[in-house]
């Protein structure tokens, strides 16, 4: 490989953005963002080339289009089962109040798990019904906290680091880039500050209308969000059940949330530490020949990234064999590199 | 860069596992597995260059660890649990049986979260102490997901895959290489058959000693494994909550990796397809240039795996501009490569 005079536009931005000061390290990121490496949309020209859009159909509108659908089901779910939950209302025994707000409770209560056993199913086709409705419901409470809530969650971020740095008046891109660069410490913040309102309104709730003492408020908050649900302190009245079903669903969702994002946090904090090792730890002579793809006794930009990422263990040897593959096919003249000939001859040779 | 003539080891080695028939796609991506680039020990000649061991220090032992530290924080979560709530039995109400078994029991049936309510905490002490360990125990039960249960798993799997392909004959390391492929495929299959086998021994366990009728025990479990627990049918025999003290951590813990294990399908089957698009899209020109690292205009091996991990969602801009950060200052002479000139200046200048 001749040695190019680091006339690479990464390189020179790197070395530009070296000489910040560390507070602009967000802005620093932010540089390599869009570099020229990445599949931008900028690059391609569909009409001129006649490819197909360069990103994989299924991920465009994925996100958007699992929210929807999470809310969708959500809806059908709440829908279909309080339905028949209200249909076999004889058939749950228990403290009732009105049959409707009652089987949606019941629902609520049954899909997140808590299962209180204020109102129990007392006959085998009720008992069959809350059966499939709990399956059911434990995976679209999974579908929620996988989907929906980090898109909830990213919406509330903005507006907690927002508010952390009112003093300082950053403008909002200066925030968005804020929730960029720290996404999994804001997250976590942002969980436990809503946990802790939830915890707060459940328990108030508790205190004034269902009127139990404010420990005993606190513990059946606690006892319901874990789902734990010994049943002995519940929702007994008919606005109790009514603000249960909605913040039920909610604060059992969030505190699902928070051990995520505490587990999340403690992945990051280890990751980083793992690519700091990586990228401080001495380069010697052997990992030199480890790094030379092409044998051609230089590392290349390229090289060194594919060696530091396996070492760190972002890629594996299956995913560089995969694309390596590809790679071959496509090296029609054998060269070990690809250029436009290739592409040429390659689509000669398909025709 | 010099167009080499295909003599990267890595290039003849696909060409040459390229003709076998599909059976063997086991046995070829087995062959990547340790090629040239792979960070080995064997490379590495740590008294020669006294370079550190080039794994993280972190990473080494961290997956046995974690299994043995889960194991720790259960058994004393347990002990220390089934002890305090035997302690404060008094301040318990319900159906007794014997002190220490009840004490396990609750102990079981609040980490879980099944909360059934045959056992309910009658003291500010008692309810106290049920929400400290119930918030401790969501928290280790999450952790025995994440952590043990991979481990206990990857051991059935073996078995598993052996037991189906009783017929075939296959030898050991076949089949340690089948499991390997379809990891995620098996992985959701044994967790499948223990569930199943789990529910069975359970709704045995209730119909047999507990004397519910076959029915109501299914019910039982169904309430119990998804930690509904309304309560109405529970363990209440000294036997039975024994028995139930094993069989309901390790069936909820099980239904919750069958759960994961069902995402893990599915998020997998999606990558695959995502893999496939990126990798049989037709390159264009303009692919060539914006995976042109270096401006060469030639794409070298590594500028192509580079380009198109990204372009997966495996790698992003933020990774390789971290990388490049490292490979920039070891570039000490800015060449746009790094060489063993570069090492020795870099070594001067450090001293």
């Amino acid at each position: 490989m001749a040695k190019c005079e680091a006339e690479d536009p990464l390189l020179e931005r790197t070395i530009d953005s070296s000489h910040q000061s560390p507070h602009n390290n967000a802005l620093k990121r932010r540089n390599y963002r869009r570099c020229k490496s990445v599949p931008s949309e900028d690059i391609y020209h569909p009409g001129q080339h006649n490819v197909p859009t360069p990103q994989h159909p299924e991920s465009i509108f994925a996100n958007k289009l699992d929210f929807k659908l999470v809310l969708l089901f959500l809806t059908a779910y709440l829908a279909i089962g309080s339905l028949c939950f209200f249909l076999v209302r004889n058939q749950i025994k228990g403290k009732k109040t009105n049959g409707i707000l009652d089987a949606v409770y019941f629902c609520i209560v049954t899909m997140t798990t808590v299962g209180y056993g204020d109102l129990v199913p007392d006959s085998i086709m009720a008992k069959s019904l809350a059966c499939v409705f709990v399956f059911i419901g434990m995976a679209l409470v999974g579908f929620l906290l996988s989907k929906a809530a980090d898109n909830i969650v990213e919406k509330q971020e903005v507006f907690f680091v927002k508010a952390m740095h009112m003093s300082e008046k950053c403008s909002d891109v200066e925030i968005l880039r804020e929730v960029e660069t720290k996404r999994v410490k804001y997250k976590f913040i942002t969980v436990l500050v809503s946990l802790v309102m939830l915890i707060f309104i459940g328990t108030i709730f508790l205190y004034q209308l269902e009127g139990l003492d404010l420990f005993d408020a606190f513990y059946c908050v606690c006892a319901t969000i874990t789902t734990l649900g010994y049943g002995d302190k519940s929702f007994s009245t008919s606005g109790g059940r009514l603000f249960a079903a909605f913040w039920i669903l909610i604060s059992t969702i969030c505190l699902g949330q928070f051990f995520y994002s505490l587990a999340e946090l403690y992945t990051e904090r280890r990751r980083e530490s793992t690519v700091k090792w990586v990228l401080t730890r001495k380069l010697t002579v052997s990992d030199l020949e480890a790094a030379d793809f092409d044998n051609d006794n230089v590392v290349s930009a390229a090289e060194f990234i594919v060696y530091k990422l396996k070492e760190m263990g972002k890629i594996s040897e299956e995913d560089i064999a995969t694309v390596m593959e590809g790679f071959k096919k496509l090296d029609v003249d054998q060269s070990g590199t690809l250029t436009k000939a290739d592409l040429v001859n390659s689509e000669a040779s398909d025709t």
